[in-house]
């Protein structure tokens, strides 16, 4: 509720300018999603067109300005980080794909990864067609960027995956790389349309970012399973570790799990999760998160009043998602 | 053999300043191999830095002129023109990789399937990145349209897996899309270097591409296997309809397998591939492959005489390798 509730306070303060980018937004998503024959809906017209929170380029329009400029090019930006968006969770599934048929893949289960696969590539090259229409070498270089730092960041996470001595150093440069560059980027990419130079907009962006990650890696061992649509300790199962996990086993090392690749489903990854959550250390990882945020809303004074204030509603509204 | 004497007399008609740009290119792909972290040259260092044939860029640098002009923005053309081309095999593998383990991926497998996802997007993340570095808006369109279509072209196989009534015209689209899009972008990137608009350009390099990909399905179907690396028949088991069968069962429509889920194996599959040899389906689709590049060498009369002897050359050297 609290999330609806901070979307829609944060459009009642953008303007008519920002609900109609949106709006717009909307409607590109829906096209991009029926175009390219009916294979683009087929696969990815339900991630990239079904809605979700629209955080990215709703930081896209806010860091152009509050009320945000009626730009064509913005508009592109704004479509271009989703797309960026919606490959990543599209390539996401070729895994979560072949794990929900717990690793035995039928013809069927390989061609849908090939198409997945082929999926999340159309939307990246969708993404580079919006910019370059729009005009921008600048912005382009940017997303690429973003893009490459996102990719590394999932390369980054396999590499850990299963190491229980993971620092939070380490975990924090992930969630860097794998989550707040798209942010960061956002942010980049309408302050290119705002006129100004604003270089804090990029680190506000990477430091909400950061706290987005961090709270999303606490409702995966809170749960509960009917809020986030999955069992909780998915990331345990994976072998992910996260913030939750690393404290808790400074906390209380004797607890710990030896090793993660002995948990046998869902039920014994909610033991741990327990455990976790007996340690008190999700209630430090929220804390870490709701001081990035602190941090990012510090960086925003500099703005004009009004951009300011609806810069902190958004801020407020991911850490509040997850209060 | 043919195939080092054609690059060999490529080479040599090319000029010093084309030596040079080619040098250049493997030092950039063994640098991008090499950099981000060790991980990216974990995974793909292999398939960007290990040579291939390099035929895209090549073509970046003639489209560009003979000799080319000795400039850094064609350069980072060819370069990311390379990478897409990694990218895509780099994801390639994504399905290969499990098929290799006959539908029994371990969780190595399944952590090399993510792996070579991301891989295969920080690739494709770099190519836009060396294009923006370029600073042109126009050369970002030509590759961002032209990766849209090879994600859409892959999609397209897997849409006509299985479907024994495709046609030619539809095959001829798929391999458009699949294939010979990068080509006629490799042509387009390099022409933006030479000071002219050359619309036939990318139209040759169309035509090439399309003969390279049929002669590339004849020796599917051809072997021998110790000279491609695969065993025959490998598009059969994939339920990948390429030109040699469609024809063949033009041919004999009686001797046509009924269905190609059935077939069991390389065994059978090297049957099959006997069959359309049989039928005389082979010298057909080499004969229209062949054609096609004659026709994409008539389209080079606008060219000054030595740009057009050296991309005759290269259109022949496509054709030659399949001799």
């Amino acid at each position: 509720m609290s999330a609806a509730v901070g979307v829609q306070a944060v459009f009642d303060a953008g303007g008519e300018s920002l609900s109609s980018l949106m709006e717009r937004l909307e409607l590109r998503m829906a096209e991009l999603a029926g175009s390219h024959g009916s294979l683009l809906a087929r696969h990815a017209g339900d991630t990239i067109a079904a809605g979700g929170k629209r955080l990215r380029p709703l930081l896209v329009c806010l860091a152009a300005g509050v009320p945000p400029p009626d730009s064509d090019g913005l508009l592109r930006a704004a479509v271009a980080v989703e797309l960026v968006h919606g490959a990543t969770l599209v390539h996401d599934d070729v895994l979560d794909g072949s794990a929900l048929r717990r690793g035995r893949p039928t013809v069927i289960a390989a061609g849908g990864r090939g198409s997945a696969t082929a999926t999340g590539d159309l939307l990246f090259s969708r993404a580079f067609a919006e910019l370059a229409e729009g005009g921008s070498v600048q912005a382009v270089r940017i997303l690429a960027r973003a893009s490459s730092d996102l990719a590394e960041g999932e390369l980054m996470q396999r590499a850990d995956a299963w190491s229980l001595d993971v620092s939070v150093e380490r975990y924090l440069e992930r969630c860097r790389m794998k989550t707040a560059v798209l942010f960061r980027a956002a942010c980049e990419l309408g302050a290119l349309h705002s006129g100004f130079r604003r270089p804090s907009l990029g680190v506000f962006g990477e430091q909400i970012g950061l706290a987005f990650q961090i709270l999303d890696d606490v409702l995966d061992v809170s749960g509960p399973p009917e809020r986030t649509g999955k069992p909780r300790g998915t990331d345990l199962l994976d072998g992910t570790i996260t913030l939750p996990l690393i404290v808790a086993r400074e906390r209380d090392p004797e607890g710990a799990p030896r090793e993660l690749r002995r948990l046998r489903g869902p039920d014994e990854a909610a033991a741990v999760c327990d455990w976790i959550e007996s340690t008190g250390a999700l209630a430090i990882a929220k804390d870490r998160a709701i001081g990035l945020a602190e941090d990012a809303k510090s960086l925003l004074s500099e703005l004009p009043a009004r951009q300011r204030a609806v810069l902190e509603l958004v801020a407020d509204g991911v850490v509040e998602r997850y209060a």
